[in-house]
């Protein structure tokens, strides 16, 4: 033990050993992975799994279950070990394809590949801000639902993250936001290793990140060493006594404890041991089994499917007493973390897009996206919104919005200036259930929050990220805030559907489209100035949500070139379709919110909307490559491809050449 | 003074008036911008900027110059008064048009735009994070450059910031690594005015600041009355004695001051005051003035002129000396300042190329990459190098690689894991001048630093962003860290050029075009794996810089169909063109590893590379609908929409189609 330098060796015992045997011996077979994490956590995921964590590895889905995010996602046959030695469905044949084709053990920990893992995680800093929305979302849900002696909502929220995280930016934004919302019952777990891939973090990582956590308001635990049960326990005991701030328990680690050679070391951290250090691994953690087979006494001591069916069959009574007593709540728990709309939703809906349509307002989109909030919000109390600061220009609150503080419910959060943490949190209230988070910040800022809309289209999980100033149109503000690539460069993630609609009702059926969408993240796009209002029959309203179709055919029906035009240039395309039947020119005009559910219609239907040989030309103020999948070689687009000037919009949208005249031209131009 | 809550109201004097009144009535007259922070902020760059900042307001490119960051660069109105009546380049006639079309005083500050801003600011954080690299460019000059009795290079980097930049994530990656760094001459007044924009921040912020900044190891001067110039005037003088750690001025301010009725809440944050309280505001700064007039003793005392003029002249004197004394150093300091390459440029580079070209190797690019650095980087002393922790990975370290420590000089900045930081950083490198900063991580993550990629381009700096693990083809880290559209919306940025190389000879013209662009960014996307050599003769060598061209021409010279490809897909299209000829079909095989730059040629040249009416199939792991820009409707593209999967590379290519086979059948699809 010679690498282990700053307190007493553990005296290896069989259940950490089994951890350490299985992480080592599924990186070496994948000659692939990252053996180091789990080999240095594996005592505090024993006394963590085993002492305190309520879970039951025989329903997953058991709705009042603590919640475990692995932030280092890396070290991800860590948790493939402990789900499968506590008993959940994933056999020892997944551990051995470990990181192979369609295996229920990928690279890193993906949500809806394994059972037992919460969330995707590996992009780091993100796991635990995940974690972040969930402890919120069980103290959302706990104020709402709870009644006195009825605590159905009631769980921890436990996180394991290392340095990686601690040095992303995110981690700041989820944990000083964490701190103010007093989120008590979140516990994580610093692996203080001291090592990150590039070696010893001295000489890039010198945070105290003690004092931080502290200037955070955190409950901290430092020094915990992290090999010694005894410690990590009572750090728990500690942890869970506080429950007016989140703890962070600082556990000195060795990674890759249990290699007589290679621990201490960035060697451990990405690559398999070898055959030679794994031999010598085996003697050294006292551990004499071939690779793959755990003994049956370890199993025995592992299984915690008797006590988790034992905690879950107590909830199941207490919430049938609850629902005895209050029948209403616990048909609305039910429904709400079954994900179910209510029953009357899409009456409810039909009827506020009638009143939409029949009002006829001319407004900007983001306040068409408030009036759909407010209209929908009623009947659906899981809507959690919020803001990146800038709920008075996002136009996010609604009448019915009570902030969420750190006393508890509430139906807002005032995230801050942090569009990143926002984003990633709002993927953690998704994952925790009974909640629709919605979310925004400026469409430019969205580049902050990039990677989370991301993982929320992998994940395939609903969420809604709304992005108001969505153009040149921003004006004054400039070059720095005007998107000119952002919703081109959205569309292109996969599974995300992204809406930029032009007026009222289509950004109505925008936001009902994204709260039905159950399997994937939406994205919608309003603008910050007054969008005409459209005249549309009840059929061309039903066709929305197809995500493009005919708004305007050509007065003799047989188009010569057909407009297609998104969002706060529908109006410019009207326009033109009149100057142009002036000049005896027959164009339709498409209209086209959302490009990504306009491409999953049958081609039947998209051949109909975008006849072949008729030549199409787009407009949109934004690049103008992405179109060419629409309008091919020979069309045109009417778009921007340089960044813009800070003036007002009147001003730029002449200059860029969005007008009548300009449009006019380039029809000519192709015909 | 109602709202002047914490400490006694300053006795408003002329010169902050000044300030004060010009930033009320240019956002007056725009009726658009951010009247509160100048108004708040306006002691403490009184004090700044006239008893220490050491600048030339008549040569703004001085290169010894402090360097002065508005981060919280919304209130563009401070700066744009102070560049005015110290005697910058900026007439009155400027600031009252303010934020209008091409006038010098932008919504936001604009690099480039205005006489004396150092870098574009806006979004939040990054402004902060410029400054922490050009804090770190003035200590590796200094340590390079410097000669006892010598300082050349000895300035300070000040920069402005407010409550959003420190909730911003940025803000944690950037101002951990300064105090890791020990950046002594970087001096920041935190605007801690309680406000942001949706109000009040203790909702939403309650770190303990200045504890936050201690457990970064900066040295922070707590309770600054920000109203007081003999309170920051102490504060400053004790900053400027730290010289081994960054030093956090926290500065208690109240937003808007001066506004009767409206200091001290957030209508005063982002609004005009409207002209009842621009009236009275007047009577109670003591400034009885029409808009836009400054009495000329208000100009003389700001007026910094002859000060700067002294200043530069006595360094000149030194310079001139220093030159006598150490002409190579002097001489080389000279060209690196100016940003030009060395004389012997041209040819070093021709004989890389060629000896790259006579290895012929099969590597894969990110090697190819390393090699490239590695050959150019001994005549290029001004290259300084990183990674966000994955150097044996990206392979960004060379032979003459030296880490930056906090005792000064080096080469090479271990960044940690902060992307986002690394990339504003090294915008700040770049600005600063002297250097030209190359930084890597996944191309995964660009995503988590891509608004710092965007400000690179909106400033046309040269900067050099490496990206590898390009695709799929990073294999068993799965979907979470493999690319699919991220070098497609890289490409999208305006002003970026991204470099997609096929093999060896690509990659290194890819650093060389990369180093030799002054106008803007470069991203080098890499792979992980292996790439085959492709065979060119010398008139192809010289080709690859228009980005696309010819690499293998059909046998016939006839070609039936045109292969457009890139990176690791080039040798899949190179096979594919053999089998379609034993099949008797003619086809091209175009490499276009950039096509930012390909689109900019003649076009002329373009219909060469790609005839009209030959049709064209495109060949990328990445999303498809990129493509049609340049197959069209009727070609076709062989890609992947869909996220990855952790399995091996290999396995993957299979899976998704990247096979010769595939390509053949698409190829015979369209003909």
């Amino acid at each position: 033990m010679g690498t282990f330098k700053d307190f007493d060796a553990p005296v290896f015992k069989d259940l950490t050993s089994a951890v350490r045997a299985l992480a080592m011996d599924a990186v070496q077979k994948a000659n692939s992975g990252h053996p180091g994490m789990p080999m240095g956590m594996a005592e505090i995921a024993e006394v963590l799994w085993i002492h305190h964590l309520r879970h039951n590895p025989g329903n997953p889905g058991w709705v009042d279950r603590d919640r475990f995010v692995l932030s280092n996602g890396h070290g991800s046959m860590l948790i493939y070990a402990l789900l499968h030695l506590t008993g959940y469905d994933l056999p020892m044949e997944e551990l051995k394809k470990f990181r192979q084709f369609h295996s229920k053990t990928p690279g890193h920990p993906e949500y809806g590949y394994t059972p037992g893992v919460e969330t995707t995680t590996g992009p780091l800093g993100q796991g635990i801000t995940n974690a972040v929305g969930m402890a919120l979302a069980e103290k959302v849900l706990a104020a709402e639902f709870n009644r006195p002696g009825y605590n159905i909502v009631d769980h921890h929220t436990y996180v394991f993250l290392g340095d990686g995280c601690l040095m992303e930016g995110i981690s700041h934004e989820a944990c000083s936001l964490a701190g103010t919302l007093g989120l008590g019952k979140l516990i994580c777990f610093y692996d203080d290793n001291g090592i990150s891939i590039d070696g010893h973090v001295e000489g890039w990582f010198t945070d105290d990140t003690p004092k931080r956590f502290e200037s955070y308001g955190w409950h901290v635990v430092p020094n915990v060493n992290g090999h010694d049960p005894v410690a990590i326990e009572a750090a728990i005991e500690a942890a869970k006594q506080v429950n007016n701030k989140p703890s962070m328990i600082c556990c000195k680690t060795v990674i890759g404890l249990g290699s007589p050679n290679m621990a201490d070391t960035h060697s451990v951290h990405g690559a398999a041991l070898g055959d030679a250090e794994i031999a010598a691994t085996r003697p050294h953690i006292g551990w004499h089994h071939p690779p793959f087979e755990i003994p049956q006494d370890v199993y025995s001591a592992w299984d915690a499917r008797a006590k988790g069916q034992k905690l879950e069959t107590e909830w199941n009574q207490k919430l049938a007493e609850y629902a005895e007593k209050y029948p209403a709540e616990a048909a609305e728990f039910d429904r709400r973390m079954a994900g179910e709309l209510p029953a009357n939703w899409s009456s409810h809906v039909e009827d506020v897009i009638n009143q939409v349509n029949a009002k006829a307002e001319s407004i900007a989109s983001r306040k068409a996206s408030q009036n759909s909030i407010e209209a929908l919000a009623p009947i659906l109390p899981e809507l959690i919104g919020g803001s990146a600061d800038l709920a008075g220009s996002n136009l996010t609150l609604w009448s019915g919005s009570k902030g969420v503080g750190n006393n508890g419910g509430g139906n807002y959060v005032y995230y801050g200036v942090r569009e990143f943490g926002m984003s990633a949190m709002m993927n953690g209230l998704s994952l925790h259930g009974g909640l629709i988070p919605y979310g925004a910040t400026f469409l430019m800022f969205s580049e902050y929050a990039r990677n989370a809309l991301r993982m929320a289209a992998l994940m395939k999980i609903r969420n809604i990220f709304v992005f108001t100033h969505d153009s040149i149109g921003l004006g004054e503000d400039g070059p720095t805030h005007q998107p000119v690539e952002q919703t081109a460069t959205l569309r292109y993630i996969p599974n995300m559907d992204v809406w930029r609609p032009c007026d009222t009702v289509e950004s109505t059926v925008s936001w009902v489209r994204a709260i039905e969408r159950k399997d994937g993240p939406s994205a919608l796009i309003f603008s910050r100035q007054n969008l005409p209002f459209q005249k549309r029959d009840a059929a061309s309203i039903k066709l929305i949500e197809k995500g493009g179709y005919i708004l305007a055919e050509s007065s003799n029906g047989k188009p010569q070139v057909v407009l297609i035009a998104t969002g706060s240039e529908v109006g410019l395309a009207m326009n033109a379709q009149k100057v142009l039947a002036d000049e005896g020119i027959h164009a339709r005009v498409v209209s086209m919110p959302c490009t990504n559910v306009f491409d999953r219609q049958e081609p039947s239907y998209k051949d109909n909307v975008l006849p072949r040989g008729v030549k199409r030309i787009a407009i949109e103020a934004g690049v103008t490559d992405f179109w060419r999948k629409y309008v091919g070689l020979d069309g045109a687009v009417v778009g921007i491809d340089t960044f813009g000037e800070s003036a007002p919009a009147d001003v730029l949208f002449k200059h860029f050449g969005f007008t009548v005249e300009n449009v006019v031209k380039t029809v000519k131009g192709i015909l």
